[in-house]
């Protein structure tokens, strides 16, 4: 955090794309609401739906799906990400800036794999700068609808500057999820979360197997091959491969690997040297 | 019903968003194809799905979610409610203007609470009266694409006017929801669906407690206070607060309360004076 | 496909709207990064979900949605579709214009029954013709977000013309679906799939029931009478329909069919002459 918010605004050109990341589901108005809000203020918002289905009341994964994702939007996109357990209680709201996007959250750990980043510059909301906020009508439960959303719709109208919001700060609450183990021998990660085909994501980098000459994967107390794509096995075999996020990923092939491994989220994961013949 | 549909009318002026509420999940193009018809009559229609995972056959929930939120969208916002388990036989559309917003519902009930207000002006419609419409064309089972999607499109496009799309009607068949039942000593109501977090919620207006001191919340044999937000207790504890829909809602912190009680719509819930040292 | 590439080009006027089919689900943001990506190269495009959630793994039904489907979209319409459990190995896309609507799709079956067709003309995509793709950059297991989005932004925003993207083909994978097999006393089809309420779909079209006299419905050892709408028999009863996609269907009325029956894809389903007085 190093770069001065200044700076990082003058990077800031809104795209008046806004994305949403959640773990409010599909069911009721709840997200739709937001996008009202949204609308009302600025009517040529495109809005995104990032996902709605992260695991409820864990900001861990939501931060880890923004994170790995947010490259792919115009730069100038506003990400609102709300999961959000503390809503009203004193918990914080973080707009933080970061090669030419606007991120806001909830100060619980959601953002902080971004926001500690030394090129990020990060502001602590202030209510009080939001242009038309009425304080009374603000829920204690909903900040998503009532707060975030006409937020995100100034930001991405291009009305406010990120840097206007509210005092730089420098400590935030960091991410659940904790960075790999590294040693010479092997890196010890965890399993953060799966997707719609059961396959096992993990938090390891690509970056990190690169030391090794024959990479695998051990995890529930098996061993698994890199490969490079599914259809590199047949239907069944498991794998390991570098996924399109860039982080190790355990897969079945055309099945779940989470049902079949019975693994889920926070499960070890290592990466160790195979052997030359394997 | 005592406006003039003149009037309303007056008040309609089309924003272009359409917003969709249906029970055909996510499974299948069927919304997609309602989109399709809308975006071919109406390029610039801003679609914005309020939820397709209402309980499928129970109009009522659709009504709920949509009485509850309409407000948060911009005025002239065209709201389609397709939940019509009788569609293809005898039972009629409602046209509904209400507070600047155009609702198009099934008369099953789905929009009853809306049509009943004074303030509304209704309208039973006459397809013959939407421009182009092919009624050799229109299935006998998805009148949500063949039919309020078209409509919705010219409305949206401020092409026709909700007045002239058929008589005034003043008897609509209402909600299935029935409201609380008030005494001095007590409000009696029901659940009437729940969220994605398993919070259970009900027909009980904010407004019906304030004639108690120290109101507490009874279902399922149990006695909930009422706070103001979920963290405010300790996660795994149960409560009841006022949600960001102004009704009763019966939560457990960071964890599910429908599964918990093992209460589900119709459940009763009960509002009643707590002991002055609660 | 003996129609010209060049007669199809002509036809084909871009909307500006792209529809998405994938079996990739609402968890984590794959979706939409494919929307991030295409917002990029083209910021007015119109991206409507078809579905995500086809069954994972099977093109057929994907193939099977979007052939029923896409004459409800705009002509122009840029149809992605995105189930590959072969991504990344050497099958190949495909670039299919038909009607006026253009369809990128693996070679694996998904498309066949369009492809198929005669006035049907297809490409075979060389990725060296999308403009400004960095096949370095194009990962093993997202050609979705890596191939299909941008490709699917410039077709939608009219910056290339399907027919420059590769050589026509005359040979596609079929699709993995039989046409149902007809003799003079019976039509023998199967069920593809089924809807949100349980509803089962089969392949077969209305179009083979014209000859019979008194059609039934024959599955699961069970006979159903056709009818023309669901609340045409009292909730809980079983029938057949002819549903809003012209295939015959198996219903409950309010009620799952599928769960009632026990059955599922692949289900035989026949059709045959009823009795007189059924």
């Amino acid at each position: 955090m190093t770069v001065s918010s200044a700076s990082q605004d003058a990077t800031f050109h809104a795209s008046g794309v806004i994305t949403l990341t959640t773990d409010i589901g599909h069911k009721g108005p709840f997200v739709a609401m937001m996008k009202g809000v949204m609308l009302r203020r600025f009517s040529a918002a495109k809005i995104v739906d990032l996902t709605h289905e992260t695991s409820p009341h864990f900001p861990a994964e939501a931060g880890f799906w923004l994170e790995r994702s947010y490259r792919y939007f115009p730069e100038g996109t506003v990400h609102l990400a709300v999961v959000d357990p503390s809503v009203g209680t004193g918990r914080e709201i973080l707009v933080v800036l970061c090669d030419g996007h606007c991120f806001v959250a909830p100060d619980n750990g959601l953002i902080g794999s971004i926001a500690e980043r030394e090129r990020a510059s990060v502001h602590r909301l202030d209510l009080d700068e939001v242009p038309g906020i009425d304080r009374a009508a603000v829920s204690a439960t909903f900040h998503g609808r009532d707060v975030f959303a006409p937020l995100g719709a100034e930001l991405a109208a291009g009305r406010v500057k990120p840097s206007s919001l509210g005092p730089t700060v420098d400590a935030v609450v960091p991410s659940w999820i904790e960075e790999p183990t590294v040693t010479k021998a092997r890196v010890s990660g965890i399993v953060v979360t799966h997707d719609n085909f059961g396959n096992l994501i993990t938090n390891i980098d690509a970056a990190l197997l690169e030391p090794f000459k024959n990479p695998v994967v051990v995890a529930g107390g098996l061993t698994f091959p890199v490969r490079r794509t599914y259809g590199e096995v047949s239907p069944g075999d498991y794998m390991a491969l570098i996924n399109s996020f860039g982080v190790v990923e355990l897969a079945r092939a055309e099945q779940s690997a989470m049902e079949g491994l019975g693994l889920s989220r926070g499960a070890p994961v290592r990466i160790q040297e195979g052997s030359a013949h394997a």
